[in-house]
């Protein structure tokens, strides 16, 4: 059994190459998390997650716990073997999703009672049954329950919603106990409040985790401020444990955030964007709905290692995007996927390089320069 | 360059065990063809779809002129490279589809004009520009035009109908020429009537045409009907050429119509019941939206050829459903188009080794035996 590990093998200024070991694989970072929400990233087979390079998924406490149920899935062997992902998994705290999702929510200092979204039942989190159902899903990587709010917000709704998320922090380590095949990460909250996002920080390290995520962002703010606050928090972050950005985002954004040090990503963007012909590549993004595609015998990019970006044409993508058809989806959210991880890929290779800035000033001059000129 | 072929490898009894030869490879009868509506197996990748055994597969000439259009498909470089399905396909008169989805119909001696389902925009379908259409797709068997009929229905109809595809029939075979690498089907019509079918077949074959299909079946009929008319009707076809029953069906269908010499098959229903969490298997047909398989680790069949019925549980399946998720879809059509593959892969056997009937009796048996025991 391999207990939970994180080594970091290069630094190139403040982006970091590292390698998270679990009992169930590698996870190489800085690393993309496809989402698995409800037991399947969407429209994919998990051997083809895989094969876009991905190393771990992650799944949503707040979809599973609601259906099928984290005890059925632990009867039924637990989350890998009930979506064939034998690779590693993280699963976040059903928190967020409460708050976006759920019906008839109330907060308390306990936890968060509501109603599911899918059959008005009614349900309790709270920090120990977080863990709880984490552990039943057999996760390999557990989040604290914490609150996000969405931003802007005043300093002191900021302010409650951090200590409160301290509290749990606390409460969830406690309840997480001494489990060295699982990790439990931490969730820095505050805000764009860099005195809150350091109070929190100081807690989490005092409270100590195996990892730490940065939560609260991509909830409406800027990217500038986004990219401020990763500024303040991640040399306030232990430099020898794993750091998560939750949520993120667009392919910007993760190359902007692993300039500030960010280990690890995770977003339905890109197989939701799949599902509404929204595919991206290093042209940027190309909207297959657009007319402009309709007669494009060319494919997405020729010179892509995805097979699936040169042996349809995008007339032909455009056509199943208009018809709705499912391998629309399919096709799109795999070559989304597939994007993704050539995006942590490069960004591996050229941080082990010290490389990273001129990848980064690339791959974005590529975005910039745009599509191929129409036909 | 193959010029169309069908041999005769075996028979057994009326059973028919051939091959079809084609430019494109060749098709081993009894043959199942999976439908590709709108340039697309539903759900399924064309490497699948391949993989399942299928040699050929279909495509509607009524969805693929409204969208995205015959001359655009061939300005892309014809059906086969637009989907990226490099084997043979057959393509629909459209004729049917007209008269199931299309709006304003008005049937003449002509042909039929009618209003696309989707935009509302005016078309014409003659026996002529059928033709055309099929050959800009670049289709392999090429369908006649022809009037398809509900079933009951008065004689003085039927014989209306079946005069009227006759003479589509002539047309079509005008306009088609001469294209020996490309197949024309005539189509039996005349209702559920002896002395009709006998004459349109008499009719079709002083015309003269590659192969011949039995159409106005499966159209609201008994299955003793449907099999009552092939009874009848095969007899009056040529020995020498394919015979195709169009639009069916079920496996049981299938089987009954391969006793009585048929060789084609295609239907939508594997892909759309798979869709609708329906599966077909050697225990008969599972409905995967029941709660009994709710809790059911085991798979769909753990001694069958097909990955996917060994890999995922039911309970998993079960899940995948109720949450219409698009991997649900995906994993249940490649199920249910497996198995039909499998079905005429051992009819095939079965003619090969004299042993139909046998074959036949214990796919019913295991049919009417029905699903494992509840748990």
């Amino acid at each position: 059994m391999t207990e939970f590990s994180f080594t970091l093998l290069a630094t190139d200024g403040m982006a970091r190459r590292g390698r998270i070991g679990t009992s169930r694989g590698d996870i190489r970072t800085p690393a993309f998390m496809p989402v698995g929400t409800a037991g399947t990233v969407k429209a994919m087979y998990p051997e083809q997650v895989r094969a876009t390079g991905a190393d771990i998924v992650l799944g949503n406490t707040y979809h599973l716990m609601l259906r099928p149920g984290a005890e059925r899935v632990a009867a039924l062997g637990g989350l890998h073997r009930f979506m064939d992902w034998e690779r590693p998994i993280l699963t976040d705290s059903g928190g967020f999703q409460v708050m976006s999702l759920a019906k008839l929510r109330k907060l308390t200092e306990t936890g968060v009672t509501f109603r599911s979204h899918i059959d008005g039942s009614a349900h309790e989190l709270t920090p120990e049954r977080s863990i709880e159902i984490q552990t039943l899903l057999d996760s390999d990587i557990v989040m604290q329950l914490d609150e996000c709010i969405a931003l802007p917000a005043e300093t002191s709704e900021m302010e409650r919603a951090m200590e409160l998320s301290l509290r749990w922090g606390e409460r969830s380590r406690a309840a997480f106990g001494h489990q060295p095949r699982r990790a439990l990460f931490g969730i820095v909250q505050g805000g764009d409040d860099p005195g809150l996002r350091a109070r929190s920080a100081a807690g989490l390290r005092s409270i100590g985790f195996d990892g730490y995520a940065v939560g609260g962002l991509a909830v409406g703010e800027p990217q500038a401020t986004m990219f401020r606050v990763l500024d303040e928090v991640t040399p306030e972050l232990p430099v020898d444990r794993p750091r998560y950005l939750m949520g993120v985002g667009k392919p910007d954004d993760m190359i902007g955030a692993i300039a500030r040090g960010v280990d690890m990503f995770d977003c339905v963007h890109p197989t939701r964007a799949g599902r509404h012909g929204h595919v991206y590549s290093r042209f940027g993004v190309i909207n297959l709905k657009n007319a402009r595609h309709r007669d494009d015998p060319r494919p997405i990019d020729e010179q892509s290692p995805n097979d699936n970006c040169r042996r349809f044409s995008r007339a032909y993508l455009h056509h199943l995007v208009r018809s709705e058809e499912i391998l629309g989806a399919m096709i799109l959210s795999q070559i989304n996927l597939a994007y993704y991880q050539e995006l942590v890929a490069g960004a591996r290779s050229a941080i082990e390089a010290g490389t990273f800035n001129d990848f980064a000033a690339e791959t974005r001059a590529g975005w910039a320069r745009g599509d191929l000129p129409v036909l």
